[in-house]
């Protein structure tokens, strides 16, 4: 980078940067509004091409004149399992494990509760990430309480130390929603496991950004949402990760019909199907369902090894454009520099944080804001380049200039 | 009715019931296949004009332009509680006491958990339906589980005499979903509440086809999914009603973020709205809530006691029509002759139930079998006429003539 002309410099590096992304091509299977740079989707993924289209069909065809023939001939009753089936991979897991349905509060409630239930018996603590998205230490809390369990705060970076046998299970987040920094998922599984206790994860701030690796690294329990780096649109619904190796024992506490082996049967038995429609409990909410089932024909062919090194290479090269555009002293990233501790987004703090994000928003940056003082950027690398990166960097210096 | 020519006369007779329907006109409210009779719309309501216009507005300008500011700007983030208040004079409930979330599972065990701590210390019984829908016995028997209760079953035609001192809380449907039975419930939600219990009623077979009068009755809670009577859409949100007195105590077992006083303060610990979002989870489901905010608009000035009045005829005639047209002793009616005891569905008992009603499908007929021996016939008075009564019991006299 030259003395003189960093905005030169950087534009240019930004350019060879995009002619060399091997991903680029990929923001065609998204619609964005023009003139904006979006480093939200890690928040609200953007809107996939195809979706307003299916839902026109979903509606007018599969509803308004199948009516409710629907449900077996266009195949909605089984979506739960089949679009899991489609989350599956970009979390590294075999067929067969993930059900969506639910938010994710519902399907943290059915993993920690079902958890503790699978267990050995007797152990008294919930580990819970100090630092967690606060439903997830709401939820674990009601958990505890309903299981008798009690809940143990853990600062995840030092998590597997602190997990021993009397340990039932561990809730960790991924990815923290605030610093963006990543957590040590083998490690931590394998502490666990090595203690006999359940491990779950939330997931909603690696999944789609990063390889996550659930069958390689014998995670028991895992949840997330879709509508961030998978794009399924706003409050799409949730997963739920069971291990094939658990659906035989897992004791839902949200037992619904739709869990049943035979839910048409009626029966006033409740004989739980042996896979993972165990995690499924109410009708599932369809119309959502389907626009996230054709959302993810964005990740048609993409290797999340390729996501993950374009993600890397966008918050590098986001944090040397901060570090030439933005008068020293201005923000200071609460991100880890290491990349094994970075997520796909980079916080940055700074005085008058809503008021700065309010600045850019107007100036076609939109970032958000975390209380009391964090700008978050959101990297996300199917329908983000650098050229985007380099702009709104040299945006958040202008403010400060 | 002549004795010489039944079809003529019952046509004649339908054409006069129509033309004096002053419902009649709502049909133009909803999209309906052409040559279809519908009789399953208390299974799936069938789409209101609007809703596919909405969904792709929804769709493709707050989500794909918009993007994350819509959670303001559209106004998503407050639609459970703007949603609920829509649907809340449909069940007789004055505003701020329904929210829309989840599904009708899940609200139901928020419902009889909560409902266990609201009641008298000590109480040891949770009475449910004995021929209630599946789900809600599999959750009565968690949420039993879990709260320390024992799940007693009721006949729920005698459920008022089995309440005692020792009933923590009650769970009953409005209408059975098999046989069309509408059961009492000002009389059962009075013994309920003159013995202490907390009375909870599922209306998923009730609300939008007759009065339900929470707030006159005095309930204290209850559930009801939106994809039947009210055509929110397949798998639509469905409904929590906490009556205003019991808001500050209500105590969810699913204390996700989306319930707490100021969620976007993301604080660690937890302090719930005093108020109807005390019964909100996570993220509420975007697509389809406003697919229902848009659906609920076919109600504008209709009044429920109408709506009763009509149903009440279309079940008259059906049945009247089914005498005259189909052969003695070949089917049976299992719903309640007297219109008190009646909801809007006519289900009749019939050898080779599912064969039969396969082949009213084939003829244009669509109602629904539940096993092992049951026609069910559902009558939805904004969309369905006299002429459409007529002609299904005429096909129902052909199979079997």
């Amino acid at each position: 980078m030259s003395d003189t002309n960093p905005i030169q410099d950087l534009t240019a590096r930004a350019a060879e940067l995009d002619a060399a992304d091997e991903l680029g091509k990929l923001r065609e299977r998204f619609v964005l509004p023009d003139g904006v740079v979006y480093l939200d989707g890690n928040s609200l993924g953007a809107l996939p091409a195809g979706v307003t289209d299916r839902l026109a069909d979903v509606a007018s065809r599969e509803w308004g004149e199948l009516l409710i023939r629907s449900w077996d001939e266009s195949a909605w009753w089984t979506a739960p399992e089949r679009v899991g089936d489609k989350v599956a991979p970009l979390l590294g897991a075999a067929p067969g494990q993930v059900v969506v349905a639910d938010s994710t509060s519902v399907n943290l409630f059915k993993a920690l509760v079902g958890g503790a239930r699978l267990a050995p018996a007797g152990r008294t603590k919930l580990l819970v990430d100090a630092s967690t998205f606060p439903t997830d230490g709401y939820i674990a809390a009601s958990a505890a309480r309903m299981t008798g369990l009690t809940v143990t705060p853990v600062d995840p970076a030092h998590a597997a130390g602190a997990i021993d046998g009397d340990t039932a299970v561990v809730l960790l987040n991924h990815v923290d929603y605030r610093t963006g920094r990543l957590h040590d998922l083998p490690a931590v599984t394998a502490a666990a496991r090595a203690a006999g206790a359940i491990m779950v994860w939330d997931l909603c701030h690696s999944a789609g950004a990063l390889p996550v690796g659930l069958d390689a690294h014998g995670v028991d329990l895992a949840v997330g949402c879709t509508y961030k780096y998978l794009n399924g649109g706003p409050g799409a619904p949730a997963y739920l990760y069971i291990a094939a190796r658990h659906q035989r024992e897992f004791d839902s506490p949200l037992p619904g019909w739709n869990s049943h082996t035979d839910p048409f049967a009626l029966t006033p038995d409740y004989r739980p199907a042996d896979d993972a429609r165990r995690g499924r409990v109410g009708t599932p909410d369809i119309l959502s369902m389907l626009a996230l089932e054709t959302a993810l024909d964005a990740w048609d062919g993409v290797a999340m090894e390729s996501v993950r090194a374009k993600s890397l290479a966008l918050t590098d090269f986001f944090l040397a454009c901060v570090a030439a555009y933005v008068p020293q002293g201005k923000v200071e990233s609460i991100t880890p520099a290491p990349h094994e501790q970075r997520g796909s987004q980079v916080a940055l703090r700074t005085e008058n944080a809503r008021e700065v994000m309010g600045e850019l928003i107007s100036r076609g940056i939109i970032g958000d804001f975390r209380a009391p003082d964090v700008l978050r950027f959101g990297f996300t690398p199917l329908y983000v380049g650098f050229a985007d990166v380099e702009r709104a960097a040299r945006t958040l210096g202008h403010i400060f200039g």
